[in-house]
């Protein structure tokens, strides 16, 4: 498996499964969010303050592929990577399960800046990610 | 049947269901939000102008009795009656099925109104929600 | 505060909150599933094998009163008990926040078992859930 | 604005809104696929009875790229389109708010069919959704 700089555990709730028994498909998203903030918040941003100084951080695609689904119940990890692609920061978010390490979802998430009002590169951010560019 | 003043159509959403392909437990509370927010609505209440005027009305207590469970794809409806008892507001909203009027859950919604951070009943809710006592 | 025979923890994921940034009322319930799922695993009672055998347990209540809201990020703990009250068994379900074991949520969650399609007492399940009566 | 086969309208709801009063990123996934089985259901297409013929059309990837937001109460419709690319089923899912037709998010999503346990094309799906190919 290749490296990751964050991860996040978790067990699927019953509730986030549908009638075959598998996680709704949307609800990778969700793990996928959570798991971004929780990495974000790791880096001591805030959003609700980089938010009052007219500074939003905001996805603007995303692409998941679908390779095992999870059941109820099972232990799974949410790993991330992530760089800048020009004005882009690009999330590479991949979720495991835990009983064997088997790849159930590639997600790739993009993000943008955008300051008071405009798309921008925001230096707080790029070095709180740690992804600024020669 | 008995009378309700406001009632909203509705049908199940696949992902709304869980395992054995009924409407998940929680969900119903999601319907009945959405009953009385747009019953709210109806009657020019704007709840931001509210908030920004220091009163807000917030849910205290909630029960729901389950009778039948929807299935995906089926059409019902949440019909609505509010009074004023005491202090607190009281929905009544019962969930029924489109295709037999089947009551399939009863529930009970209770809401208070915090003007300026303290419990206070609250003139222009009161007539807006017609529940006004003698 | 009292004793309960059961708890689980949760950090609030920022997708469960609404735009006043607390949780959404209705996510409580699945908070409260969650853990009744949780505990039920723990006790090696195997819903997909009663099922099979015809015997299924189902909720036919729930009252839930707010009495604090959480917010996104904040960790938080279940606690559950059960009784037997005739044919239901009764869940006493608490939502604390950790930072300072305050009372958020007070849940009453009726469940009854169905046997054979006919509502019935299952000496299985009681046995499991240790709720037998003199 | 291009044609589309299928379109389908809602309504958002405050619960699928977050903190910023505007939808949830994941929720965009929800009304794309409450929207594609209401198409499937049109066509007369019945996934359990495929199911018990032992044939499943499963999602495999899928991409939203995020153009606008929308806000609580806020109309919109999802528009569908689908075609065939080698083994796979591609819908064009892009959904537009009512009020002025502006682009909110564009989506595509691949699905492909298991016959027995292996990818195959299926001939049945492959009519009802009109995309065989020469």
């Amino acid at each position: 498996m290749q490296d990751y700089i964050f991860e996040q555990d978790f067990v699927v709730r019953d509730y986030e499964c549908d009638i075959q028994g598998i996680v709704n498909n949307a609800n990778y998203q969700h793990y996928m969010e959570h798991t971004r903030h929780q990495f974000i918040k790791s880096l001591g941003l805030d959003f609700s303050d980089l938010h009052n100084r007219g500074i939003d951080v905001v996805v603007s695609k995303i692409q998941i592929e679908y390779k095992r689904p999870l059941h109820g119940g099972e232990a799974f990890v949410c790993k991330l990577n992530v760089c800048r692609e020009g004005i882009r920061y690009v999330f590479q978010q991949d979720i495991y399960r835990c009983s064997d390490m088997a790849l159930c979802t590639k997600g790739r998430v993009e993000a943008v800046s955008v300051v008071n009002g405009r798309l921008a590169l925001c230096d707080e951010v790029e070095k709180a990610l740690n992804v600024s560019q020669a």
